[in-house]
């Protein structure tokens, strides 16, 4: 991805060094060291020093990931490669590694160029993060757009087959394709914090305080190699989103103009589309509750996404996590054709806020035919989680 | 609107006396005194008696209202007889008075039916509540989809015209149409209330407690008829809404069966859509935000409705409201195409929790390239907003 290109940043008077590989941090001196574009080495000093190196797709180590054809979806150049790939290698059919964001997306992107699509990941459930009643929904939207799902099938290895590629599983079993999209998930780029060591945070991403500090007071990290506060446990955690990665970004560069910044915690809000549906959610999942020490109730409800009388209406599903304890509200999740995407930020606002169900129930949510119920599907779901708490 | 037959009342256990009109409430001896069906006086003890009269469109005493053809929009009568006088009397242009919600909503069903439209109002603005700049895009919407509009125009009275109806207004100037809807309003029918001398809130309204308990402890009121507290302001406003006036019914059931309830407020969020336009609020504008003794702050931002890199991506507009003191956030606006309506269901939540913009505008949002950008409008705004304060 290019927000701007190199010229504009040097005529904003930025120093800006493409081609240079930082190898090593000195803290002490305050300095990095590493080599240029002509493998010349480099040395420079910092007063302060911002660490924003993201996150990098996890490839693995097993034996044939390395060949042609097996790619992963990062980069623009990682674009260009499918595109290239999908013009001069008339891909029919694609087998995707993976069921997350990235990987949804990739199959709806494929199917519309009418290409066949086999998606596999190791574990049972398609998202896992989703309560299973809204995580089928997703699985009969891939199955209606002819896309095959294999859950359950961990890759051994990848191998050639004539023209083709063939991932092999532990058992035997093996999936063919034109292409294997590798995306099973992202580790942040943590390996220069790690070796001057700064401290750590969730998935050894690089642990820092809100004001985008590392354990280096001279060292800030922000964007998708960064840990952040969740706002529901007030724990750690690593959860990397464009929106955060951009905000820890600004915050850091508030803070070095000398603007005070407190940068609040994340909610764990994500979104996507696939095919028809749209697919949401905030805040922690029942299990994830359990382990942070709540006792959640938990309650699935399905709502019309436009008043009765109005024509148009879909379900959405709203699956909401409450504490049996507290009444604290812990979280959302919504699927359906219409309306689920925009409607969890009510609920992101209400995890900010630490809002109980009941407080959340009493919200004066918009009502207009063409919008909703009367009830809003939210407000539905929180006054029957009342009852469960 | 009929919701329920009236023999499933019945079924249920309920004695339902339709056709009986309740003129007097004696509330020393806990009764109520009327007239039933036909015309023989009743009474009816009650340990306890719930109002919820709801409101009646308001009808000017002016001359000329009571011509045939001059019609108000309240209850599936008013459909019924504007729909009979569609089909049978060959209505070619409609003039409608008022500019709300149901005036809006009316107007897009006459077009669809292509007849020919014209909106008129004694005020300048087309929606007051409304900052201008958002209640331009109404007007142009309006004006796009061929409805002609007054603002500026009082009527005086309406007269016949050969075939026609005319509204004349103070300075002589007249509008044609061969059906006038009016749509200037609701107010609450607290009559009886008022003849019992229980205290009554803004609009005449009846004043209730968070049990929707009047000032006399037997008598309940909730729907349309009953005031509410504002979030906002924590005084008392009277905001006639779907949601609401069904909230308060079920709370006044809650409260009679043992449960205790308190009710909250109302944010005063109000959606509706006109052609292709979502126009969203809640909360406070500039003007009430000055009444209730705030120091008003505001911020208008056009926003896109989906990322940049994706196609079918329209203009939101968002305006919100904070105050200069304190740093709360008084208020949100959102006009368009798509993603406003729901979207204000966010800054709603928010005011219920008494969020500083600053808080408001750390919200863990949803992003998606379908459905934002990475920052969402209502973000990009609480940050223009913040700088003001």
């Amino acid at each position: 991805l290019v927000v701007r290109a190199a010229d504009k940043f040097r005529q904003a008077g930025i120093d800006m060094r493409t081609g240079h590989h930082v190898e090593h941090i000195d803290a002490a001196g305050r300095a990095v060291i590493g080599s240029g574009p002509e493998g010349q080495p480099f040395q420079m000093a910092y007063d302060r020093l911002l660490i924003a190196t993201g996150a990098s797709p996890i490839m693995p180590q097993q034996p044939g990931f390395d060949l042609p054809g097996v790619v992963a979806v990062k980069t623009m150049e990682d674009g260009r490669a499918i595109k290239s790939r999908l013009q001069h290698n008339a891909v029919k059919k694609t087998l995707i590694l993976g069921m997350g964001y990235i990987a949804m997306e990739m199959s709806e992107a494929l199917r519309a160029r009418d290409i066949e699509v086999v998606m596999a990941k190791p574990r049972a459930e398609v998202l896992p993060w989703l309560d299973p009643e809204l995580s089928d929904d997703v699985r009969r939207e891939l199955n209606d757009h002819m896309v095959e799902l294999y859950t359950g099938f961990a890759v051994d290895r990848i191998e050639s087959a004539g023209d083709r590629l063939k991932a092999v599983a532990a058992n035997g079993r093996g999936l063919e394709a034109d292409m294997v999209i590798v995306a099973i998930g992202v580790r942040p780029n943590s390996g220069l914090a790690m070796k001057v060591g700064l401290d750590l945070g969730p998935a050894q991403s690089i642990a820092v305080d809100r004001r985008m500090c590392t354990s280096d007071q001279f060292i800030y990290a922000a964007g998708d190699c960064a840990d952040a506060y969740h706002v529901v446990t007030g724990k750690k955690a690593w959860i990397p989103l464009a929106l955060r990665a951009n905000r820890a970004g600004w915050a850091v560069a508030d803070h070095l103009c000398g603007k005070p910044v407190s940068v609040q915690g994340v909610a764990g809000t994500g979104v996507f589309r696939v095919f028809d549906l749209e697919v949401a959610r905030t805040g922690l999942i029942a299990a994830e509750a359990r382990a942070a020490g709540f006792e959640p109730a938990t309650v699935t409800v399905s709502a019309r996404s436009r008043a009765h009388a109005h024509p148009g209406a879909s379900q959405i599903k709203v699956h909401l996590i409450g504490d049996k304890r507290s009444g604290r509200l812990l979280g959302a999740q919504m699927v359906g054709r219409e309306g689920a995407a925009l409607r969890i930020n009510a609920a992101a606002v209400a995890l900010h806020a630490g809002m109980t169900v009941e407080q959340f129930s009493q919200s004066d949510l918009a009502y207009a035919p063409p919008f909703g119920p009367t009830w809003d599907p939210l407000l539905v779901a929180a006054n029957q989680l009342l009852k469960a708490l």
